[in-house]
């Protein structure tokens, strides 16, 4: 069978398992997840001794340490895995809830009601904790999912794809409502984006690369970002230790994140005092600081910032610096580079702490706390399927309720329309 | 300046107007409407002079008498226009509406609150009325739209567009928040949904052709349907009157338009009864009907449907009739026939109308009503941009509101991510 055929079956066994899976309820699904997580802990030995495999063939083919990190189940790795199966279980399902009702003047009583989307197309690179992840939030919102995982990591997602479906089948689900492609060829990237008669959504995580060849050429609506540009204005009137603090944790707790700071924005009232401690502190911390001409008046060490690095996006110990005159050239700066992600000010003013949030256009706007809050869980969404920069369906992080969405329900009495 | 350049410069016009529209409130916005509106009453003998040049080249290109009413303005379809102008300034603003808020146990207060989409490009044929309910909607929403009509009304878009830019400016609000693209070259649409850098969202609004071209082609979200094959079911239990009432309206009040019946499953146990009793008000209203085997026994002047007439959009006093033996089969034919636009059943039993409402994937479910009212205004949205009937953003019909999407806002105290 062609990798064409292949997938285009997959889809359709999908969409016929979503038909199912539509009008399961709660105590179904979360049996389910308990199942699969009691099977991952059971079958350890065989997990660890696909994923050997895959950590075989990328020794051989030279991945970095951290690459082969990523890449590594272990019983750590598995325990968490079965802990986050464990957890969605304990989410409320979104499926069902009516999120309105009200009553037209002839009587008619009209409500929404949350349901799936249907089938999920996953597309992702390395991590083969994401294909549990991914399964148990696509399940417990009541959507079949087809994951295309990298090829690194294709023994190890395939032996999880096997565990789960038997997951399935114990509890009386359909088995093909999770199902991973099983072949590493990029090919089936392509035919999974053209299918729009199955897949309701496309969902690529990975680098920015795999998410523009995803967006430019499926046909199949695609949520997604293409990377995380974050900005931290320090504001006249911050507060000098929250300022400090907010923004080393930003740029070093994890700097290889999309939610961490890129470029750091300060008031050029307080850079004179501001920045010759924060870059003590980042000094330390073994940050490179690339700045304006002011910045580099101020921090002697710091490199001059070129064109290219106020859009960087660097996943590094790296740091652009500008000294601006106002808040108004903050929200240029940000408007102008940013990547509608993640921004956030350091004030202890009222009023430009209510304008930055207002005048802000980006998914987690912050006053006064860390970037690297814009995260599912952080923000209480329970669990995360990713982060969604386009302004359609839902901007910002993705939890259960974002991969539902809602229909109209009318009860009449005979109305007919006039 | 060539096609591409001119749309492209329109676009970047129009992402900088909404930058400034997001932030304006609502009695300025409600000021630009009612503006609007006395802009199109006062100067009704341009905007008729206008039309009239599109009559004579619709004349002469020998466009039917059907086309030519849709294109005609006059006084009564400007006094519609002002009221519908007016009637959106009624309406309350969903931009800067807090839809949850929350306090996360580090004592983040996290929100989410109701933002315009930004950009929104328009395309949509004939009819210049909807020129200015757009226009309307989009900036009642806080978003800049770009409208590309037919070219048959391109002098009537053109002078409308220029009266409400002119109200755009006296209110003192940005002149490119509302752009008529001024050609009729169809190379102008597949400039714009190339624009994904500026635009946030295409809604196409037409035949299939165009809506299956822009959905095809586009690099911007598309929010649309391709057709409506609208199916009512009249259950077993089924009240005799309500049936023949509801199945009447829903397919002789206004055939042509996509919420009207196209398909009409009836319950074989109550078939003898309801069905010669519905054919006879079919016959006076002069509505064909292509039936199943089963359909023509009871209804002998009935022609025989073909397997093209189950998924047929007929727009027009036809409809195909199935005899089915229960709920069952009638939910299977809806899965394999329906649009996921809008279905009924029409029932007495409390458990098949949970069941239909449950089980039917489509945008809006009735019981007991005609599927004409899946409209915004018949639904209580107040108004209506179109109808979706992809699940991504808004299923269904979408006013307002669901030209809005929301970011999260955090007002912390100096939280760091741990």
């Amino acid at each position: 069978m062609s990798i064409a055929n292949m997938i285009e079956q997959m889809a359709e066994e999908a969409k016929k398992a979503s038909r199912q899976l539509r009008r399961i309820e709660r105590p179904q699904k979360d049996a389910a997840l308990e199942s699969m997580a009691a099977r991952l802990m059971d079958r350890q030995a065989e997990i660890i001794k696909e994923n050997q495999r895959d950590l075989n063939a990328a020794k051989e083919a030279g991945l970095s340490a951290a690459m082969i990190d990523r890449l590594t189940l272990n019983e750590k790795v598995i325990r968490e895995m079965a802990e986050g199966l464990r957890e969605v279980a304990t989410l409320p399902d979104p499926v069902g809830q009516v999120t309105g009702m009200w009553v037209r003047p002839n009587g008619l009583q009209v409500g929404r009601v949350r349901i799936p989307l249907g089938v999920i197309g996953f597309i992702y690179e390395s991590r083969p904790n994401v294909t549990v992840d991914a399964a148990a939030l696509c399940l417990k919102s009541g959507n079949a999912v087809i994951l295309k995982g990298g090829s690194e990591a294709i023994h190890s997602n395939l032996i999880l794809a096997k565990l789960l479906a038997e997951a399935l089948i114990e509890t009386g689900l359909p088995a093909k409502a999770v199902q991973v492609v099983p072949t590493t060829d990029r090919e089936a990237v392509k035919i999974m984006i053209g299918l729009d008669n199955y897949l309701d959504v496309i969902i690529p995580r990975g680098g920015e690369g795999l998410i523009r060849f995803v967006a430019e050429h499926s046909r199949v609506p695609v949520l997604k970002h293409y990377k995380g540009v974050c900005h931290i204005f320090v504001d006249e009137s911050a507060d000098l230790e929250t300022a400090l603090n907010v923004c080393f944790n930003a740029k070093v707790q994890r700097p290889g994140v999309c939610n961490a700071m890129e470029t750091l924005l300060v008031h050029e009232r307080i850079a004179p005092e501001f920045l010759p401690a924060m870059a003590e502190r980042f000094r330390e911390a073994g940050v490179e600081i690339r700045g304006c001409t002011k910045t580099i008046e101020l921090v002697p060490e710091a490199k001059p910032a070129g064109e290219e690095d106020w859009p960087a996006e660097f996943l590094d110990l790296i740091l652009a610096v500008k000294v601006v005159p106002g808040m108004q050239e903050a929200l240029d700066h940000i408007e102008r580079y940013g990547s509608n992600h993640t921004e956030a000010i350091i004030t202890r003013d009222y009023q430009n702490a209510r304008s930055f949030l207002a005048a802000v256009d980006s998914s987690v706007v912050l006053v006064n706390a860390s970037t690297r809050f814009n995260d599912g869980n952080q923000l209480g969404l329970g669990a995360e399927i990713g982060i969604n920069t386009s302004k359609l369906h839902a901007f910002g992080p993705m939890g259960l309720e974002e991969l539902t969405t809602t229909k109209f329900i009318v009860y009449g009495q005979g109305q007919i329309r006039i």
